[in-house]
């Protein structure tokens, strides 16, 4: 099985914190392995403190359904397919932007959850950090 | 780091109370500090025993994302950006109004939490306190 | 039914922070009512954050079994009658000294639970704070 | 109050990394600061999955309490006075080796986890990443 090693993991942290200094928003930076287990994280000096575990659960979300969690949250507005998913799993699954899927030729192998910010400023800088793997 | 002490958190707690008195309605107030961590918790005679942990959740939110937890409830309707937040954090994100970050020289260093009443009600004794800190 | 209202707890709380201060050990000092649900609690500033939990269920587990929790504690040791007692209640129960009933007319109305040093320093500024009442 | 910065951080988890690779035991190396928030966490390739979490809330249990887990836990086996400890904090006490306070000036300002071995390979990791704070 491919997966996400602590190199991998540390090149996805240094792009999007790259991002977020450029953007000059701290956040929580967080990623997980193919079996949805976090494999780092780090949360930038004033990054606010409730977006550790949203940070861990946006990748733990991203490869747990293999979608981005922007996309997974207009699923599950009111009257939608997955309205109600956020209850399940303890809990786990964030419906907001800022979570996604780290691929290998087309495949999901990882996550990768950023928080602290704006839906738009965490999910700018989740893209800059899924570029880099 | 700039905190809360337990004589801050008393200071803010009378001038809480004594705001609740004056519109007659019972709460319960909590104090957290730069941590997130809980410094004091009253909870008035006749304030509801569900609020105790409502009040204690409002100030760690306040903490946890430097915003009031009006404000956020705002942000987290429906459609928003931080629609489904309130399944994080195990829990302990609150949503509606009574929860106000306490700042010194501009910095959030603590959050006070009010519930009991009205989120008008909430807000206003919040405010008392958060004004004498 | 008799219970614990706020100035009873702050009553209690005074007490046992001057015992606190008089034995030099910083603490944390909870009271709940004859429904096992939390009146007040204090952090006092450099006491262990760790024991904001432990001394509100201190109190709630002295409440609880109408029992001291160094009583309780000796009853829960391996071979002993509540061997295991500490996994029920969500884990709230506290089988270590620190916990005291509060009781009127020979009753058990409320608890005062107090955490942040050893057992036998817990239970003495615990005792101070039960007396006050 | 002093507090841990995610360069402090990385510092400490550089030199945990450095003697996991010189004892050949690849492990999770967490860092919290003075509120007990987690700043940073890597899990080195192939260790356990289930690290993640011991490796996080010894880190905050050694904050906490402001003591090693190693000594805590001498002081939590049956008989002792915080026997029962781990009950408590919603299972966030960690209670066996491998968690020691982050200090400066004498003063407990933080703290860092280390999971993956046996207790001393633990200890001697964890031991090396705190010296380098």
């Amino acid at each position: 099985m491919e997966t996400v090693t602590l190199d991998d993991a540390r090149r996805v942290i240094a792009a999007a914190e790259a991002k977020a200094e450029e953007i000059g928003q701290p956040m929580n930076v967080a990623v997980v392995d193919a079996g949805g287990n976090l494999v780092a994280h780090v949360r930038m000096d004033g990054a606010w403190l409730g977006s550790v575990d949203i940070s861990i659960n946006k990748a733990w979300t991203a490869r747990a359904f293999d979608i981005t969690t922007k996309e997974l949250g207009e699923n599950s507005q009111p009257g939608q397919d997955f309205y109600g998913i956020n209850a399940s799993n303890e809990g786990k699954v964030m419906i907001f932007a800022g979570g996604i899927p780290l691929t290998r030729d087309g495949q999901t192998v990882g996550g990768v959850g950023v928080s602290g910010g704006t839906g738009k400023q965490d999910h700018t800088v989740c893209e800059a950090g899924a570029t880099a793997f």
